[in-house]
């Protein structure tokens, strides 16, 4: 092949926000699959808030990337070549590569898309590691029961839209907290929140003081203040789903807060963190879900940034909060 | 009856450490009995830090006392009159009753203490409140398995000297943390913890790395800078028992400190709070502590302090971490 592989590369470790000067982008030659390998052109790439996990050298559930090395992303691809019997040239796959033109893996590691079951974007969103995120996380740790009274924050990402969703699938009363009236305006009117609240022009204990006399589930994908104000309004034996904690991952220092234990104890409440690789039976909650997709009961947006020359940039977004649902980088056409 | 009874009202809400000018000491008459209730004579009286929340005027669990009605406390006593037929003269009894000389109270809200099996000063310990406390907080919610680390703080108190002890017959490996060598030395010599920390003389982080791997249950009953110290060592799927908060309790502020939430979801580890009267079947527990100490298998220590007019001094010390086992006053002999 004489095509070159455009590859970003982790070029030093952020302090505070990531910035451009933290990636290399880089041409390289296009690698070749060995045994048991297979190389994907890259179709559509994903940035997720856990990345800036991996770029700090601190140990986590996952290794840190190195600096130096290719960063790594959730990829839907077409495979090129192919030196695994699972998969052949043209086939869809959906797997953990690189922010890359192209990528070689082991096919082991590498599922199948089915192009006809939905477009194949969503491999990467509400039928991909998000939308598992948000099933187990909610099902399996939140316990909710009908009736129960669900606040989700970054309500209108990727995982907190499926999990409101669900939510109201479910017969419970689902409060959605955003940072936009798009956003809010988008989950009460397309998704069928029951309520939704912009925390950066309302004060989020105040209205959840007039919304709900309670809160059953809360699923927390940002933690920080607005924690804080739903931690306020827990129920008895309120379920906590620690999923994320995006306003605090950027932080130069050990951020602090106020200590919550003994809402605990009074509330007889239970926090809980979730990783989805925990979950081995994906396949349930993608069945499931599009399912409900199918059937227009639950819904989804993506938010594409054209070009891999701009994923960074796509992924400094997820901070801001710019996206509208799955924040994806298209990289070229199928 | 010709007999005053003394009794202890709240005067004031405390503001931080709560301090003598906080109690009013009053004698009245003896109370009479009215229909189905009972008149009983204090043998012993409970002080516990959850006084201090009670007597604080925020919304928690149980209503906060009032300023200038009485205290309440667990009471062993003996019933002198009953106008309750299930109850009669002579009869030891245990229930919420007054810091007072004498207290009448439904009957049916009373439970009778059996003096041939115990002691009765246990009933309001290791065979009562505490006892349950540590028996359902470290099975049901601590959720323990054979080979877990266990780390239990105020171990040489009321509730963490029979967790540590339920470890170790449940076949974990437990540490315990304390606040003298006193304490440490009868944690490990006599109850058989397999370690102990002095936390006013070791570092609890560093302590803990040299000891344990990992802490798979952890029990808090004290909050704070230790609980700071032992969220460093959860290990994967680690449950965390928050029984109570005492390093908070006495806060004239807000209390802050590090956001730990990023932890739990690195650990999914479980933070739960639990809350003894949320359990029916005390006597579960009961039977099965009963029988250890029976064994000498599980042992318990009383610190008592003579006389109900040093009530408030007690309740202090559980601040300061003076007692040695279950606190106790002793008002009156059998």
């Amino acid at each position: 092949m004489t095509e070159t592989n455009r590859r970003w590369y982790l070029a030093a470790r952020p302090t505070g926000e990531p910035t451009r000067e933290d990636f290399e982008f880089r041409e390289d030659d296009v690698p070749e699959p060995g045994p048991g390998e297979v190389l994907v052109r890259t179709l559509f790439m994903s940035v997720d808030p856990y990345m800036r996990g991996r770029m700090r050298d601190a140990e986590s559930y996952a290794e840190p990337w190195a600096v130096g090395d290719p960063m790594r992303a959730g990829i839907v691809g077409e495979v090129i070549a192919s030196e695994y019997d699972g998969l052949g040239e043209g086939d869809v796959v959906n797997g953990e590569l690189e922010w890359a033109d192209y990528s070689v893996a082991p096919g082991s590691t590498l599922r199948q898309v089915d192009p006809e079951l939905a477009p194949v974007s969503t491999a990467l969103g509400v039928l991909g590691m998000p939308g598992a995120t948000a099933y187990f996380g909610f099902t399996d740790v939140g316990e909710p029961a009908p009736g129960d009274t669900v606040v989700v924050n970054a309500a209108a990402g990727a995982v907190g839209s499926v999990v409101g969703q669900l939510a109201r699938i479910g017969g419970c009363e689902v409060v959605g907290i955003a940072g936009s009236d798009a956003k809010t305006k988008w989950l009460v009117d397309e998704l069928g929140f029951d309520h939704a609240i912009n925390y950066d022009t309302e004060d989020v204990h105040a209205r959840l003081s007039e919304l709900v006399d309670g809160v059953d589930v809360y699923f927390d994908n940002v933690g920080g203040e607005i924690t804080d104000a739903v931690f306020r309004h827990l129920s008895v034996r309120a379920r906590v789903v620690v999923c994320g904690q995006i306003a605090l991952y950027n932080a130069t220092e050990i951020p602090v807060g106020p200590r919550k234990l003994t809402t605990l104890i009074q509330k007889r409440a239970k926090v809980e963190g979730v990783l989805v690789r925990d979950y081995t039976n994906w396949g349930e909650a993608f069945e499931r879900i599009a399912g409900w997709v199918a059937r227009d009961e639950l819904r989804y947006r993506e938010d594409v940034t054209e070009g891999l020359e701009n994923a960074p940039e796509a992924f400094f977004g997820l901070f801001e909060g710019e996206n509208i649902g799955k924040q994806l980088v298209k990289v070229r056409e199928r």
